[in-house]
């Protein structure tokens, strides 16, 4: 098995490993269903407004709870999933419908938006490209949206915020002087721009395939095309509902949402949108690369049987002719012509040029 | 034939079995078409409320009418829908139209939901996988739910609500304190849970023939597919217009769903559209699978059939060479020289080289 | 030819036979053009309210103008179409527009509801098996629903409404309670009822498909295969269209349809989907079998070849081995040697034994 | 190139002849982009009421205006396009918006319906098949429809209203009683009914196709098919906008539509949905033909391979022994003795015997 | 690699580049990311009204800002989006959005409108064949529309709005007379006018494509095949979301847009539409052409497969014939008699003729 399938396998896991883990509990018993079984839960907390900005570590989920009253924009963001009670505790301390947490801790969720009044549940699936292994990392995450806090819950450390940290850290642009609703816009966008990093990789890959198919079609690559729609299918499964959900945030009447964050919404929706369309253009792409693949390995197998065929068609007369002379009859007057030999040899070299020319007219080699 | 089509014959007769059975007879007849024809009629009754409970067997459908008036929650299992005029005596006692008692009876129903003003009918399908033979067991449920009570009819004994029934006794959790109409969406939920265990072992089947399929691939893999493809092909019958149902459910403004409900009927509505998306991949992926066989073993054959063919083409000249020299000419010079013999070999070999040379350099084998 | 395509045939010409019939005649010119040109009028009445019923054979268009004005139910079956003026003269009589009787006669139509405010017009496709034949019959049915009246236009006697027949003769039932639109409605059932008998003959023939593949399969399924297609798409093209008639029929606003009939006819719409969705899972089960029957043929071809290669490559080097020791050179030492012959035939024996290891060790055959 | 591709690449042309003609003028401008560059333009005009009828060949613009004011209804119709200004006159006078001009002229419209408050404007594609060539001809016809005047434009003369012209002359029916706009109805009525001729000689030769095709398959019938489909795509690019443009027509809530038309525009309406149903069918059936074609192609040619490897495969080891005993060893005992030729006779034949017989049990010719 | 190729590897490049040069800039951040970095900044203007017009190359931004005031039209053209901060400074004077000048230099936009009240932002992509290379050029096009000006962005000079330019000059037809929309609407038609082009080339291509492969089908046409498949999947991205922006701008109830515009609008609608159905009948027809090519490269080969196989069949049992009396056994009596070898003859001549008519009869080659 090649490495490429392997790859393939994991994502497969990733797609249903959750599922039995759950089975039989009640509607919103609080399971974690991810992988990352071993990871400590660890909070961290950007606290800002226009003028000043505070950032903590290893926040404890009492110290969370004080956030919730104060005016500036709190970014509280929860790694480690694993820790399910310590998750609850912030739950209720934030009135969080326990369906709510259960979608949180079952990392298998479907990207959706939930307004449920006095907050928003956004869950949405980061895709990144682990520069190391230069694999494609997915992880879900879930936003909670208050009037000043923003809940960010991951399974893991490791995101695709950092720009949008170094944004709040140094204060320019527009980022500090807005709200909650901003810095989940902002989030988001990370996320969705992010969506580019992995398809625009994806794309390599399909042109790398591509151009190994002009040069040399060979077995292996049929492996890797199946590899690569796998991958796709995986893609398009993850972002395919995203376009609803932040339509649904666009179009949203939520009062969490304030007037000036709807262009910036619609901005995100089309990002969204040119997501979807390049994963549908990657997908009619490998699958016209496929056709490729089979007429071109078609064609090659035929043009060696053909050239195979063609010398095995011309030598078979030729050896008939041998074996009649080979043959031991007493009377065979021509055994005993003295230009027998030669003449044989004559009528056979015009045969396998006649037939040679006959076959290079119909284009048969 | 194999195995595998065993399992999906069964299955086109479980789609459209009783088609034939009722043919000929008027509107809202009762006559039961499913295949459970000896089971006997048995009704189990819970009947509870937050701080009591009761379970009764064997109840007779005179008991039951009882039900109809407290105020405690009552759920009503039927089990064995030969017995049709004990169904109808229940009907007729709850006030059930003529024709959903008939949808109850004929076991081949589309999920659907129907709002009859005092009560709801849901009919879905159970999919389970039998524990001992592996096989996926598929059945009709049908529900009727009014203001106190929860009718559910099966045609066997044997069902996917044992976590609820233990819910239930050991009281903790929300179901206790809460209504019919959150006992429905518990059984639903817990059918759907059950949509994901079965279509985990689809996976696993999928995942099973892609390794075969790497390792050595063979003309059994086919059945297999096609015996998968089948397979989902009726899990998607069952499956997709339960979105519709549920969906209806949500949005649904009958007064026996309480505002409550409303958040576990949405959870329960993304759960269905999470299983129908996973058909649909498992479909993609099913037929990435095919094209991956197809390709495969062309593939294979192709390079046999290569690797064959050069040996005769190289040999078939070689042989005409030696063909030359067993004619019996009386004037052959060659023969009488003295390294004729060695000078052939030596040319035989360097044409054998020659071609082998041209045909690897060519990839040809 | 085969006997299957001469069925396939005889359909499409159901299908388009009309078509140049009544090329240039103005519209609500009344040309029949259908095939049953000789069949004569009959006019059947049953009249009917819930105490009494008579029935009369071979009723004179007059005599049914009177049935207009009464408050009993009456059926009016009309079979044979060929004598225009008749049903012209009928049409006038219940005020029917001339377009309606123009579509009456031509009877290609596709399905269809038309309310016209005094009366409703419904055009279906009957389909029926032919017990003797095997054959799938298809004939088109109108309805005109009046007040008190149903009209029925048959091009041939022969229907499947006896059960209804039966059941109005008997009594019992809800049948002859209720009115016109109730009798509409369970006609309508007996054709969609029959609808299921074609799909599970249908159903059986696509099994049998499926086993003799199984089985042995040859190039003749393959034409078996391609007629059913073609069956499933008349059927699929007589059928569709069904189910937005019939919900016009359920939503529809027409005073003509009591308030009782709304939940048969929601079950008859219901009936109606379960046929769309069982004539689509079997053409995508046709394609499933379709595949699996070109990859058989595929696979069983390859086996044949490449066992049959797997010989003439084993055989060609010994034959050049024998041809070399044929050769006439005077100075061949090894022709003198002793232990030539057996030497030579240990060395065709092993060559033969190492290419049949290596090519099963290669699963080569 | 077979004559089936020449009418093919002929389509193509009348699909995208005019695009290059107007590049680069302004919007309105009249250019004349069809392909009847030579057709002299002609205006012939009908005027009746009930009672009196009046016919007019080559009548000048001038006079057509004068038929604006009169009650009588005026069937103004225009043939050949290419002398725009006169086109242009026409307009003016009518008060025909310059875009709706240069859409008449433009004959590669889409068909569409505009209401443009004073009149009504269509664009429609006629087919018909020219009864000397049989192939199937194409034109744009224009429909203006004001209070009293119908205006058609035709590309050419030649068309297939003589049945209309006929019906005006003879007075009965229902078109002299009835306005300009059952005119439009019934001009409309003819192109759908010739649009079945059409899809009837398609329909033949498609059936003639999988007659040749059962009968004797072979690879000039994979061209025909090809051109059948390309045939289908253009008729279905000009007739699927039809239904959106009648469709249009029939809601429409134009003046210049009596109340009395819409039961007409409804049967046309329905027509319209028939014929493209029945270019959706022959599509399907149109891909049916060509799988079977492919399969029983590949079907021949395995036979072939199959029967003609099977005799190689049985003579190749028979060659063998013969080439054993045909080596020139001098201590070959088996030469000496005396029934070493029968007996190997005897071998070859029970070879050879036993390849059959094994040949023909695993069925492999 | 052939030549076809690198067109399309390019194209590829257009459709993804600018992913990665913007990744981790906050929303509104303006950077280039088009493939023009060179190109230098020129703004030309063009200031007109019915009786006057005015043309300035290289006008300020600053110049540009007076504009805003006058009651002249103005269009002022951006060529080269390198200098971003000159965009910047025209759209911080226009009041101008920082999402939509983000929009504007990520020149990979989804074509789209946007109504921002003030004015409207729309995005399109301009495809025109390049006369020098006949390669297809493609770029993004921004229009920035208020109420006096309207402001396009290219990212390099060279466009197809020189017939627009001409007509102004030139100041005949509706333009000159018109507002700022009506430009906005030429300009557009312009451009959607170019894609006709851009179709009728690439329609060219695919009738090319099909003659040669009448005329010789050989494996090069797979890979043109491939290309102009990649080529309609680029055009379509580019062409498909613009059916929207057009719809949205001729539905729209912006202010900016007079009434006597909206004729135009649906115009331009109707001319999107026709190069979408192309694009879609395209796609058909490759797709149609595919099959024949693989369909007739098929038939190709098994024809000469079939032809050599029929030469190897005759003469393989012939051989045999000549190996039997080759044999060197003493006690062969045939090898004395004296019409042995003419017998010889003659049986093989029999068998080949034998089996050529059996061969042809059966239709083998």
């Amino acid at each position: 098995m090649n490495k490429l399938f392997k790859v393939a396998d994991r994502q497969l896991k990733r797609l249903f490993i959750s599922v039995s883990d759950k089975q039989g509990t009640p509607p919103g018993t609080m399971v974690y269903t991810g992988t990352q079984k071993t990871e400590p839960l660890r909070i961290t907390v950007i606290d800002y407004d226009a003028e000043t900005i505070s950032e903590q570590q290893d926040v404890t989920t009492e110290a969370c709870v004080a956030l919730k009253e104060t005016n500036t924009v709190s970014w509280i963001n929860v790694t480690g999933l694993n820790d399910t009670e310590a998750v609850g505790r912030i739950g209720s301390e934030f009135g969080i419908h326990p369906l709510v947490l259960e979608d949180i801790l079952h990392t298998t969720q479907r990207p959706k938006l939930e307004d449920l009044g006095d907050y928003l549940f956004l869950v949405v699936r980061m895709l990144f490209v682990e520069p190391d292994t230069n694999a494609i990392h997915s992880e879900q995450i879930s936003f909670i949206l208050t009037k000043h806090c923003l809940i960010s819950f991951q399974e893991a450390s490791g995101d695709v915020f950092d720009v949008i940290r170094d944004r709040l850290r140094k204060g320019h642009g527009r980022i500090r002087k807005m709200g909650a609703d901003y810095l989940l816009y902002a989030l988001m966008d990370a996320i969705v721009d992010n969506y580019f990093l992995v398809l625009e990789k994806t794309g390599e890959q399909i042109e790398g395939i591509e151009q190994s198919l002009m040069e040399n079609p060979n077995s292996l690559l049929l492996n890797e095309l199946y590899a690569q729609k796998r991958e796709l299918l995986y893609i398009r499964k993850a972002i395919w509902p995203l376009r609803e959900a932040i339509g649904g945030l666009e179009r949203g009447e939520s009062k969490l949402l304030t007037a000036k964050i709807s262009a910036y919404l619609r901005d995100l929706y089309d990002h969204t949108i040119q997501v979807i369309d390049t994963v549908e253009t990657f997908r009619d792409m490998l699958s016209g690369v496929q056709d490729l693949y089979l007429s071109s390995m078609g064609q090659k197998t035929n043009q060696v049987m053909q050239v195979l065929t063609v010398i095995a068609t011309i030598f078979i007369p030729l050896t008939f002719v041998a074996g009649i002379y080979g043959m031991n009859f007493e009377h065979m007057p021509e055994l005993g012509w003295k230009y027998s030999y030669p003449s044989v040899w004559v009528v056979m070299v015009l045969v396998a040029i006649g037939m040679l020319v006959y076959f290079r007219r119909n284009k048969w080699f």
